[in-house]
């Protein structure tokens, strides 16, 4: 079924704000969550939003937190999180880069003990919005195994950077693994068997059994190149933030245990001349004119496919399972969940996207 | 043959000295070759030192220069190389950002108008033996081709990051292209076939004959995710640094162009408590001591390989072929090249390596 943008973040940001989510807070996360829907990516859409509501109603997340934060040094921001909603904790922090960026040029924010951010891109989309260059880093549960090895001990590690240029900013957003287990879990409910190379069972043989698999390993994304990366974005993010590795790690796919992953958000100057901004938009478009491997599929940037997904879906709505839209709104309170929580049955008019 | 790393560092520092560059200069240009040398990357050894002689030569590398300097903001410095050796410019770049680094927390270099940098681990190694965080980012001339695409729009565009920790730091180090244009000069060298995937001809069609790929273009590395890499470190760098974008590139493969590509060095300070630099070494004995997927293939992190084959060839002597060590004994002028390079006949003993 179909669902427009606007039904989806007021019912959102209704369900959260019934949890004693603070108005503010509740319409940022959901429209972080629609946004990855829009984009066309539901693994990291509504579908994550019961277990958030589940973590709010058992203490895991605190939806009125929006962290404690610390200059470590000029340019670097320390922030324990207080279990607060990722994107409310991360878009503070965001707000404290972009002041301290004007005179500093580079300013880097790690953040520990918050919750799960939702799709990177979104937050780097924001910097690139302001003229800067944004990068993101965050750490996982331990799901991919190392290139030549056969058991989980890496997070997936997404990495996000936008690059703002004269024309749309080229945003990069990729987990470090070949696929998300959330793709592994989607092949289990369709009986669909997994390409080779994709997994692992859990004795750490090769498997192309969906059902398998979950209970095993992803491949890293692009052999030794790829698994480099991803480690070095666990190590990089553990030692900035003091977070767990990723054996360590729960609380982003779990209603069960306190969030303690890592997150690592960079703001940095774009302070060049404005025909360096025209420059990387000419080179963009040259890149997407030049010659195509198979006809009909023209050659992309990263971020193209996203952007024109999102503008589609803005227009038309997005695709949802009639059963998580069922889900989402048996799961409405008639009441406050709590006396200090005064919940507006307003809250289903059309938020902006 | 084998070589000493000292003779062969004595030999590439006495080459440079006898064309005007001061011995420091000198004897860090060399060094830089041989550590790739002990390294196993022959690629970035001393078979880049004749054309980087001629260079000098010719006006196109400046020995002496050691770049001239300006923080763009607190944290952000703004380097013209002003046609210097890649090695010297970015170490005194890395020297500036490791003192504004402890006030700071994070520094970065944007660096335009230097020669190549050569190994990219070397820099970010000298970083992490300080105790911080280093990243490094080169553009390069266009040899690789986008994802879905046929014609070289990108550079190899080579990434490298340490992070240190309580035994030996993690060191990653790559092109984001599939293999180096280097890789498959030596497969048409031997008349060797390339496996299928690694690059296309000048007219874009698939090529396994790597004699036809030398003019055609080079896949990246894992499909589109490394494509999209290598594409923020094309923007990244080019937006920090002002530096061309690849399809303008010259200078790095060539003895005719001033080199017009971008580096960009960062420094970031690990300033965490000790225990966390103790549980990333434990972490990465854990990954290496975890299951691997072919008997007596041990897992290893990066770096690994590298600094094993160092330990190895420090002792033993590195392979290099006759004839590049006879050219390069050839190179060696009898008096100075010029009467304001006073090039001392006593450079012949060993250096440190």
């Amino acid at each position: 079924m179909k669902v427009l943008h606007h039904e989806a973040t007021a019912l959102g940001t209704s369900l959260l704000m019934q949890r004693d989510t603070p108005r503010e807070h509740a319409e940022l996360q959901a429209r972080v969550l629609v946004d990855a829907e829009l984009k066309g990516h539901p693994s990291h859409g509504l579908q994550r939003l019961p277990r958030l509501l589940t973590r709010i109603d058992r203490g895991l997340a605190d939806p009125r937190a929006t962290g404690s934060s610390r200059w470590r040094s000029d340019a670097v921001l320390e922030i324990d999180g207080g279990r607060g909603l990722g994107p409310v904790v991360a878009m503070n922090a965001l707000h404290l880069l972009g002041q301290r960026v004007t005179s500093s040029g580079i300013a880097l924010a790690a953040i520990h003990n918050s919750n799960h951010l939702g799709m990177l891109a979104w937050y780097v989309e924001q910097v690139a919005a302001l003229g800067h260059i944004g990068i993101a880093l965050s750490t996982s549960e331990a799901l991919v195994h190392p290139h030549g090895g056969t058991r989980a001990m890496l997070g997936t590690n997404p990495l996000a950077i936008a690059v703002p240029t004269a024309a749309r900013p080229l945003v990069l957003d990729l987990a470090t693994s070949t696929v998300s287990m959330g793709k592994v879990h989607h092949h289990a409910r369709n009986g669909r068997p997994l390409p080779e190379g994709w997994a692992r069972d859990a004795d750490g043989h090769p498997t192309t059994d969906a059902e398998r698999a979950k209970s095993g390993s992803i491949a890293p994304f692009g052999g030794a190149k790829g698994y480099g990366i991803g480690m070095a974005i666990e190590l990089l993010v553990a030692a900035l933030a003091g977070s767990a590795l990723a054996p360590e790690i729960r609380g982003t796919l779990d209603a069960e245990a306190v969030c303690n992953k890592g997150d690592v958000l960079m703001v940095i100057s774009a302070a060049s001349a404005p025909h360096i901004a025209q420059q990387l938009a000419d080179y963009l478009d040259a890149v997407r004119a030049s010659p195509a491997a198979e006809q009909d599929c023209p050659v992309r940037v990263p971020g193209d496919g996203a952007a024109e997904r999102r503008a589609h879906s803005l227009h038309n709505g997005f695709d949802i399972s009639p059963s998580l839209w069922a889900e989402l709104q048996a799961l409405t309170r008639s009441a406050p969940a709590s006396p200090a929580s005064p919940a507006s049955p307003s809250t289903h008019q059309g938020q902006q996207q």
